[in-house]
């Protein structure tokens, strides 16, 4: 990898299509996804069968980072509890900042109103693997009922960046005092 | 009234808006409205300003069936604990149709990320109100904390109706049990 690669188009057509369909909707049309990649239609589906296929993969792309965000490193050797915090930590630490518009996994399912569609299947999966952490460490901690933890805790998660997303809640004060209380009632150490 | 009033074109369009938009998103086109409604584009226009008009006026028009069905009636005279289950019982039961997308003011929200939308508005209020009704039933409940509760609530309405709404989970067996622990820890009797 050389320091000074320009990105492909292939990456610059992944990157406008995170970003425009995050701050504008999966309904962002083609042409405007090709002029903010600056790559011409022709060059677009030479790349990607429909545009479809380019919002399935560019979800698909995103998703390293997004867990790398929210979850707890490989080298973290907390407690389930602490591990489960950080996650939350992370979600009102993003809800802060001004271009927050909630989890994009969970939106463009919202948007697309569509499971079967490419870019919903590569969405459901992310938030399946963030429910399964969630049941690992539930069940790590010692949680009574660890499949009915990791429901409610996606829940949460859910809740919260829909409602920071929309402007409705800031999440201060809010999602830390709500996991404790369910990780409490559920029995986590 | 008479019996067999035929909708108004103007009923129509709302009609139509609130189907559409619900099944397809806010994204859908003038057209596809216009010939759903059997209205012109021209009368469509004579009505009303934009679509983001008709959005508005079509969202806000559902919204009285939306309380009618969540919230308990005038004639409820159960404990707050109970009206308060009673809204997470109408989405569980809502949760549980083929048809069912989620909540339509949070997803018009997340759909048109724009808080100063005409509809974002209407469905703000709408969103504003449930948290309003949380908090009135958490107070006369005696929870420690009615502004925490009214917020845990909402977030708890928000997650569970976006979840089902995307098939991310059925919500059976979930809802009940969190809002039964969030009631609980709050102090509500």
């Amino acid at each position: 990898m050389t320091i000074e690669a320009k990105p492909s188009p292939r990456e610059r057509l992944l990157e406008a299509a995170a970003t425009l369909t995050y701050r504008a909707g999966v309904g962002i049309g083609v042409e405007a996804l090709c002029k903010a990649a600056g790559v011409s239609k022709r060059s677009m589906y030479q790349l990607f069968a429909s545009k479809d296929e380019l919002l399935a993969a560019s979800l698909e792309r995103r998703t390293s980072a997004y867990v790398a965000m929210l979850l707890p490193g490989a080298d973290d050797d907390r407690e389930p509890r602490e591990r489960i915090m950080h996650v939350f930590e992370q979600v009102e630490s993003q809800a802060g900042m001004p271009e927050f518009r909630g989890c994009p996994f969970l939106a463009a399912q919202i948007e697309l109103k569509d499971q079967d569609h490419p870019a919903s299947r590569v969405a459901h999966e992310v938030k399946a693997n963030l429910t399964a952490f969630f049941r690992a460490e539930a069940e790590q901690g010692g949680a009574d009922d660890p499949d009915l933890l990791a429901r409610q805790l996606s829940l949460v998660f859910d809740g919260a960046s829909a409602r920071a997303g929309i402007g409705a809640d800031k999440l201060t004060g809010l999602v830390a005092p709500t996991v404790t209380t369910l990780l409490d009632a559920a029995g986590v150490r």
